[in-house]
């Protein structure tokens, strides 16, 4: 975790450290930061452009890491970036940053990725992208004096192609040779054959590394992929932590009998354990959880699976989330308990796997309050949240203070072509995202300050 | 049905309807009945040549049916019946006969199947069968006068290659043309094209149908697949019923939603559906079942089924058995409306498709007593009970009325290589089955009468 240096909001005056970078852009000078917008038709133009690019038949968008609509996406906001006038950098890992005011000093970044899942939505991380490159342009165009360098980041492999949130672990350092060179998608290609195919060395990926100095913080705004927001009326979702998760396989294991020839009280039904343990989860999340607490049992297997067959073996996930890391060490002590019970109950074997294990990570506090805050003085409806997904910003956590900005998604629905957001709740996280960068990185004369 | 024609054990002297037949073997000529045994050494002889025919490297038996293994099994069947000095006859439906005394008068039938699943075992059908020709042999042997032509069946395609129960559906007369050219195995084979590449017309299955006159009783010894006589220290079941059962494909509808964005009580689970239906089940079967009823979940699939997403659509099978036919209905409506209540519940559509649908069958009571009374007297621990599993007899009761002996199944295990009955078990089921098929066709003059 990085130090905690205190990025404050400038009192405003030359005298203010970043100042000394003078400005860079020559737009619209000297707007008072309380009545700064971003350009929303160009906003929505790029959102509507960016989600023509890997359009299916049934509108849904592919455009998996490396795939040629991938790369076309890169091209185009390549182009964007350059139109623009900001800097166009591509690091060893194929993330595209833009950067305003570069100058090696520690920057502010803001972003997301581009990469979407088979069959996604538009929103998915390219809204984060565009808003991001909105702002650097926005501020360029404002012309406010920076503090500090700002960069825009579209993040390679964020879904998961090759393993997912490539390009954020490649800035945090968490690669290795070894894993780029295992790195392979469903299909059997490899990261290192997907990156060649397009002139990338997939090993440079090792040289985006960012040292902790570099960065003073990472702002992401993403869709909330979940209803609450739009259940509870509000408009921007202020991130206090992301949450963490365990997710296991569970295997029970009894005997396989006939349906008809085994009498109810002689069977080894390993269904039942199943059964019992997804019947028991509302109260093991009551009595070890917290409100912000999930378990979901989204695959089950019974084997051998014939409808004329008592199951001789019940597999399922279960995926177990909150923000709160010793809740979660709580809830996998509690749920490994219960299924030790149950399975000792029903006269069945039980083992699991831990499939993976992901630490909550809090948001910086001093973010979550600059966030709320221009919510507020913008005057939406705000709430605060735990992130119940994962995104490169739990990556980025590793090295910076992060902070997130959710917007309402259409009846929570994500990962799908019913993905969207109205457009006033673009406009509206947008404009959220423009407040929070232009206090971390613009020394700012307001009027009325 | 047939018309209650009693069948008597004849009691004794040349005035007996059958006696008229004469004598057909030229064995052992005069053993009272209750002397009279199966030649087990020469049955455990056959039960070890047909188990060769067809096993593979995990000793398991695949005789599908028409396979070349089945083929074999036949030919090889077809030389015992031959070198028995019994009449073989191969009917339109390929069902494999044995004769005794044939002479056009109605017949006393025994047999059942020797077409195994895939990886199946040794015993399923081919007992019966094997039991039905040595007892054929013996009373041949043993020159009693029969009162009553005796033929012994394999049946074809019981296990289900082509849907099951074929053979002695064509002998009820339940098939079609329409339905024998539909018929196809799993790889897309027709039943038309795998009878044809034997020389066979699958048209033929159509004369294969006999009247109800032609028969006076069909007797049939199984293993009994499940582990109830094994446990409860019995040699013979007597089975007094066939389960019916209802098969349906269950599906829950809700919504499919992120499992880490969307809070539990926002969440239309449809697994949860599932998951209280399989927990009711234990009290849907005390209150509206009996203790011979059964209720299975044996196949569950989840979508979209990936860990990470909570189920929108969870769809299971259910496999309700009893012996009674309006319990059944009853359970089936119980079922219904405690589905409907439970979707309602938690907010899931719910629809279900019925699969299958079996009625029950009641083996005959003069049968049941009749095997009964011949394990007591053979000094045998018998139990009553249901056969839970289907069997040729169940079509065999439209016909004419039905018996049906089981033997204990090692572990109650069945349909594998681990399929086993310990041969003196074998040998009793085989002796129960001589007597009743002698008390049936023969005209005995035992010196006790």
């Amino acid at each position: 975790m990085a130090e905690p240096i205190r990025i404050q909001a400038d009192p405003g005056g030359p005298a203010a450290r970043g100042a000394t970078r003078g400005r860079v852009g020559s737009g619209v000078a000297s707007l008072p930061l309380h009545e700064a917008r971003v350009d929303f038709p160009r906003l929505r133009a790029d959102i509507e452009a960016l989600s023509a690019i890997g359009r299916q038949s049934d509108r849904s968008i592919s455009r998996r890491a490396f795939s040629p609509a991938d790369m076309q996406a890169r091209a185009w906001l390549r182009e964007r970036i350059e139109d623009a006038g900001l800097e166009a950098h591509q690091d060893g890992a194929a993330n595209l940053h833009a950067r305003l005011g570069w100058d090696g000093s520690p920057s502010v970044m803001v972003g997301s990725h581009i990469d979407t899942v088979p069959s996604g939505g538009p929103l998915d991380g390219a809204l984060g992208v565009l808003v991001g490159l909105e702002c650097l342009r926005r501020l360029r165009e404002l012309d406010y004096p920076l503090k500090h360098p700002l960069e825009s980041v579209a993040f390679s492999d964020e879904e998961g192609r090759f393993g997912g949130l490539l390009g954020s672990q490649a800035i945090a350092g968490q690669l290795s040779p070894g894993k780029l060179h295992k790195a392979r998608d469903l299909e059997g290609v490899s990261l290192v054959e997907a990156m060649a195919a397009h002139g990338l060395d997939a090993m440079d990926a090792l040289q985006a590394r960012r040292r902790p100095e570099s960065l003073l913080a990472y702002l992401e705004l993403h869709i909330e992929q979940g209803p609450v927001l739009e259940r509870r009326g509000a408009t921007i979702g202020v991130v206090e932590a992301i949450t963490g998760l365990f997710k296991w396989e569970i295997r029970m294991l009894g005997t396989p009998n006939h349906a008809g020839t085994t009498p109810m009280d002689m069977r080894n039904d390993a269904f039942t354990g199943v059964v019992e343990f997804a019947a028991a989860l509302p109260r093991l999340l009551d009595e070890n959880g917290s409100p912000q607490s999930r378990a979901t049992i989204g695959r089950v297997e019974l084997q051998p699976g014939s409808a004329n067959t008592v199951p001789g073996a019940a597999i399922c996930s279960l995926d177990v989330r909150d923000p709160d890391p010793q809740i979660l060490r709580e809830l996998a002590e509690a749920m490994r308990r219960s299924l030790s019970a149950i399975a000792r109950r029903h006269g069945l074997m039980f083992e699991f796997e831990v499939l993976s294990q992901i630490e909550p990570v809090a948001c910086d506090p001093g973010l979550v309050d600059r966030i709320d805050a221009a919510a507020e003085s913008l005057d939406y409806r705000k709430l605060r949240m735990p992130s119940g997904a994962v995104h490169d910003a739990q990556i980025m956590a590793k090295l910076t203070r992060v902070g997130m900005i959710f917007v309402p998604s259409l009846q929570g629905m994500s990962h799908s072509a019913a993905e969207w957001t109205a457009w006033e709740d673009i406009e509206a996280g947008a404009n959220v995202a423009l407040r929070v960068l232009a206090e971390l990185a613009c020394a700012i004369h307001t009027p009325a300050s």
